[in-house]
């Protein structure tokens, strides 16, 4: 059966912006791949989103968060996409992993949450430095609320010690990152596919 | 000279909501201890405004920051206040954070940002666990761009394990939290005091 | 086929200290669990070991590393174990961790580590405060280095802001902690028994 | 009066290594820097020093810490160097910062700890990635247990992602890396300064 994964771009930009986005970029690398593994990736641009502040899974009018919530819970695989700023995760990213909060109240009869048997990778970029403890804070808030962390689950680029240099910039892609984009993807695509022929048991 | 202190409340809650605010509550505490050092404090309650995400300090139409950020410049002490998610700080916090990001290029002809001399404090609120982390992450964001952290500057918080309890929700403030507000008002208010008669030298 | 534990024990006491230890009470709850799957339960007490720092493999000399990480390489499951200090993981825990960055450069030949395949848990015990922020500094470090990280990879006691009661000094076990305890087991064996069948694939 | 600066060094490797140590260098850059502002480094070398694990300023038989500690509390300046491993701080100092935890307890009739007065700024280096957030580590731990923190308290340098090369091996020291030292002396001297002829208040 076909994966299906679910891109967010935590980019600051909305997806109107004149200016490029490196997160783009880095996510369209790891969609391209995927497609290898016979899975198919769909993009939420978060910022073009109205996602309400809260930790419920609606919180009212004109709230974005339910129809981005039904995607994820329709997807196999959820890739984090995010810029580094001031060397930590972007806030649109944060609003996004805030709202998932919800899901430890969303369990079945067995204990277990509406994101069981989900796998997740990061995607990170920056001009320099970050990207390590953004995957810490990513990975940590992922794995309370579900998801499953497969062997070198992220991707990244930063640049040199205060360099501004942007990824979307450069002329060719590092080999170091295309390596790990590579990696990324098979990994998660056979943990994926693993769970979802073998979801997690429940409590008895 | 009486300082001026500036509490950015970061509450995912809007000022208007039926719930109370735990992190309003530890920030008043601290308002209140402020007035025994002359010290006044105003209180922006984040999520009332619509601050756009970005890393310049005006977005364009609609942006709440410049307002916000006139007020900082304004301020003798920024006092953080934000409840803790997934043991991470909240995206509304990281919001305003983030938008001090601008500050690294807004320096005056000796290469000192605006913010320089400026002392800043942390106030954490949760259920459970996340308090020291939640501080270190305000701590270097706020180094990074500018500002001076005094000695034990942070009032914190929360419950047991997976506990459930809301500290607006106390009957009292606990003994510990009073000690810690105290020394945080003490030692910002003094550091504050030598810092507004004796500037950081710029480069030469 | 039964399934291989080891338990890293990073308390900073030596098993022959006359205080007992809050981080061995709650890894022997997990083994205890393990043993309803099959799962045999070795634990290292780190510091009664002499690791010397340095990010190879064997560091000369009375290293006590190189026999720890035969271990290591023997188990299907890596259950890391460590008490909190100033909201951070501990030393000893750290020191360990630091040792398998060798791991990055110890691959087969289609690229996979040699941790691939092995899965990950945690463990957390502190008077107060600081369970998420170790757990995302320890799930980072494991994940850089090749490790999988199942759902609800970890079980944690802290107590409220400012306490000071040991996890070994509770007289029963807090409900909150034991099914903890069951769901990082159940996921943690569920995981590495599909991965012991189906390996990750290697690059091509 | 001139100040007294300690560094402390949180390289691996002993300072009897045939490799040269990356922060070394960077300490000794921000110490030559430090003359211009009449103060005097003295560097310890941490790895040569046998420094038990604990959270008590003296653990007995052997133990190093208890000469560190009496020259961190003769320095009105504490510099913290540590390298980069996984993204975190090193694991020898953890151990040192660790051991601080003890001023905690170790206070004053009225409330301040040993720390009180004292400046405190942080030097990093790596490979890549990772130097905010080592800052972050570094700066909550120093400032719970009493240090204070000027603006702008890091001077770091990483390179690229992935990348290879060790700033002792740099040719030349890259232009920003001067501005942060100077940034960082001129800042904390001030700081320090000032905090010597006005320590902060105590508890009435």
């Amino acid at each position: 059966m076909a994966l299906n994964v679910l891109a967010l771009n935590g980019t600051l930009k909305s997806s109107s912006s004149t200016e490029t986005s490196s997160t783009a970029r880095l996510l369209d690398l790891i969609a391209e791949e995927f497609k290898s593994f016979d899975a198919v990736t769909e993009t939420v641009w978060l910022a073009d989103h109205d996602i309400k502040p809260g930790v419920t899974s609606d919180e009212g009018d004109g709230d974005a968060w339910p129809a981005i919530r039904t995607k994820i819970l329709g997807a196999d695989i959820l890739l984090i996409g995010t810029p580094i700023w001031l060397g930590q995760p972007g806030s649109v990213i944060k609003r996004a992993l805030e709202r998932m909060d919800a899901f430890l109240e969303e369990t079945d009869d067995e204990g277990r949450m509406v994101s069981y048997g989900k796998v997740a990778a990061v995607a990170v970029v920056g001009n320099e430095d970050g990207a390590h403890h953004v995957s810490a804070e990513v990975f940590q808030a992922l794995n309370d609320v579900g998801f499953t962390i497969p062997a070198n689950a992220v991707a990244y680029w930063v640049g040199e010690a205060m360099g501004s240099t942007n990824f979307v910039d450069l002329e060719e892609t590092p080999d170091t990152v295309t390596t790990m984009v590579e990696m990324l993807v098979r990994n998660t695509a056979h943990l994926a596919n693993l769970l979802q022929e073998h979801q997690y048991p429940g409590e008895q």
